[in-house]
């Protein structure tokens, strides 16, 4: 499973990051301006070289016309300008959102539509070729995009299985035929984690660990600098996690999961039942926010459930940085007080001034610019993620 | 903290992991015999070389003497035969433990001494000199050890903090100064957790999660093919899970932990209270499989908590085995019966029949060979490993 990931695998592709993060730092260069800069040897880096040519990251210039005739003319070598455009899309369970991002990885357009719980899925694609459509312009070339990046709710199979199935057969096939670049699917709370650690507020830290409390509660691990995916791509199901082996039945089988009690729908039915009146969780939050008892308390009465999870897994895994996001994360205070001292109260004693809770900083766009994330491989979290995607590569 | 391993300095550890790798299958090469393997330009290559002998990892055989004596006689390199002989020790709660390995990495011994809890460091560091000396001889030659690797309870800082001690400050500069190598120090369940992946039952596994349940409980992981160590040194603390928010005080200050349960002592003393009459651990679990309802019925309790907590961080971080090791575990079906019926009721269903529960294979010294996996370096666990030691540098 893994034997692509040998040490000769794993110097090649050093090899080729460094030569395109020469490329990126210094402008075009000729191969002999490479090879003084790069310390391999002229055998290596032709290989090196003529692979990123091959797959579309690396353009040689044509040689520079002049009166110099004699000799081979220096071909030089740049990034691809057209390989950098790459478009993100999450699928989530009730929403899609897009955003994209041009050649100096700027967000040049997000958009996000909100759609029932039973969407069916040719209408789900649909829906995002739609959004996708709305941001080409100026600024984002349809022509000139080298892939995207798609997120999906649940587990994604690393290896097709029976009871993993993944996104649809279809969505990728589908989204190769219109747009033409490759498709790579992730887990969405996964990207999101990865988005978050990688442009969103735990940018730079090399232990994350990322909670998304939403339709669905799930998550993602940052570990040691590099996003964790687990041994059959079922890691970060912090949703599925026991929380009152007495409690009721949860969509994955499992009874009294997290996600049965702080989940969007769960709070909502909970405050729902103690009296409470608000059509989403919006209304339920400002309640909150204005003092309302019965908000308050439902609220905290999650937050503790979800700080006693965050607090076994951070003994087991010791991250630097918990990140909180998703619809409820915007309850603020009366959610986060209740998780922090739940938390608090159950970390190791040595570990509690050292963890830091903060709330996500990219909002309901993050895992479709986790998946843009994905797609670039740009991030020295993904130099270890497992079928690491390269731009042009088929998906 | 982790300017160390920019991707220059990866790239660089990649060139020196290739050269030991082609010395260790080929035998002594020369220089160009090197390069025309590796792949490196002959600048780089000499640079690497000249580090490897400057630490001591690769000795310059003097050149041959022969007829032939014109032109630069060829100097032919090989890995340093003295430099691969390395000792273990583990400071264990209640017993030193240590193993040797000789220059093929083959266990040329090992040696454990139990002791009461309140033995002093300087008793316990004298005991620890006692063994190693035990174990010398033809196949151990302590003049040509080149590094000990030391496991200790608890958290080890990282950099030094007031509320994370780690080993007495005198521990490193007595055996320093004793044997002349350096000496490197980490948690002792972590490094068993490593000796298990490298030289045990999870040999080869990418993704582990290895608990001990001893006189305390505690664990370590590997995740995506390296071992773990979190934000502060302090990741794999399963022992200080919270399973009963209402339980016992726990030695760490919380409450109600996993070790305030499942720990050797826990276990002991819930049996007594039940009316059983045990002397040790063994008696009770031989209690156990000679079908005692009482010693059955006290490590089943444990082995449900054991397996509430395992599985609440298997899907958190999705490992493909898990190995159980310590005194306790040496209970057999009577313990890990439990455990895995727990496991399987709280494991994400997916996950289920995907993860492999294991009996550790190492034994008692698995935290001292844990130290030598640690010093040798040679394991691609420690590839990413924080702070990761080189032969011959200073401890």
């Amino acid at each position: 499973m893994q034997q692509h990931d040998g040490p000769l695998a794993r110097l090649r592709r050093g090899h080729e990051e460094l030569v395109l993060d020469l490329l990126r730092k210094h402008g075009p260069l000729s191969r002999g301006e490479l090879g003084a800069r790069c310390g391999l040897s002229r055998t290596t880096l032709y290989d090196i070289v003529a692979a990123l040519v091959a797959n579309g990251a690396v353009v040689a210039s044509a040689p520079q016309a002049g009166p110099r005739r004699r000799g081979r003319p220096v071909e030089r070598l740049a990034l691809n300008p057209g390989a950098g455009q790459a478009i993100g899309v999450d699928f989530a369970r009730r929403a899609v959102h897009v955003a994209a991002v041009n050649v100096a990885h700027e967000v040049v357009g997000t958009a996000s539509h909100a759609h029932g719980p039973d969407l069916s899925w040719p209408q789900r694609i649909e829906l995002a070729e739609r959004l996708i459509g709305s941001l080409a312009g100026d600024s984002l070339r349809l022509d000139a995009l080298s892939a995207i990046g798609v997120g999906v709710v649940g587990p994604v199979a690393w290896q097709p299985a029976d009871d993993m199935p993944g996104p649809p057969a279809e969505l990728v096939p589908l989204l190769r035929r219109k747009f033409a670049v490759p498709v790579l699917v992730d887990n969405n709370t996964r990207l999101a984690a990865l988005a978050e650690s990688t442009w969103g507020t735990a940018a730079g830290e090399q232990d994350v660990l990322y909670l998304r409390l939403s339709h669905g509660v799930g998550g993602g691990l940052v570990v040691g600098g590099a996003l964790h995916r687990g041994a059959y791509g079922l890691s970060g199901e912090f949703g599925h996690i026991t929380v009152d082996p007495d409690g009721g039945p949860c969509e994955c089988g499992g009874t009294g999961c997290l996600e049965t009690v702080a989940s969007v729908g769960a709070v909502l039915e909970a405050y729902r039942a103690a009296g409470g009146e608000a059509a989403d969780i919006a209304g339920l939050t400002a309640a909150a926010r204005a003092g309302e008892p019965v908000a308050a308390g439902v609220l905290a009465a999650a937050g503790r459930r979800v700080g006693a999870v965050l607090a076994a897994v951070s003994n087991a895994v010791g991250p630097g940085v918990i990140v909180i996001g998703g619809e409820l994360a915007a309850a603020g205070e009366a959610l986060t007080g209740p998780v922090e001292r739940e938390l608090s109260r159950r970390l190791l004693p040595v570990s509690r001034h050292r963890l830091d809770l903060r709330p996500a900083a990219l909002g309901e766009v993050g895992a479709a610019l986790g998946g843009i994330a994905l797609v670039l491989h740009q991030s020295p979290l993904l130099s270890r993620y497992p079928g690491r995607p390269r731009i042009g590569e088929d998906g």
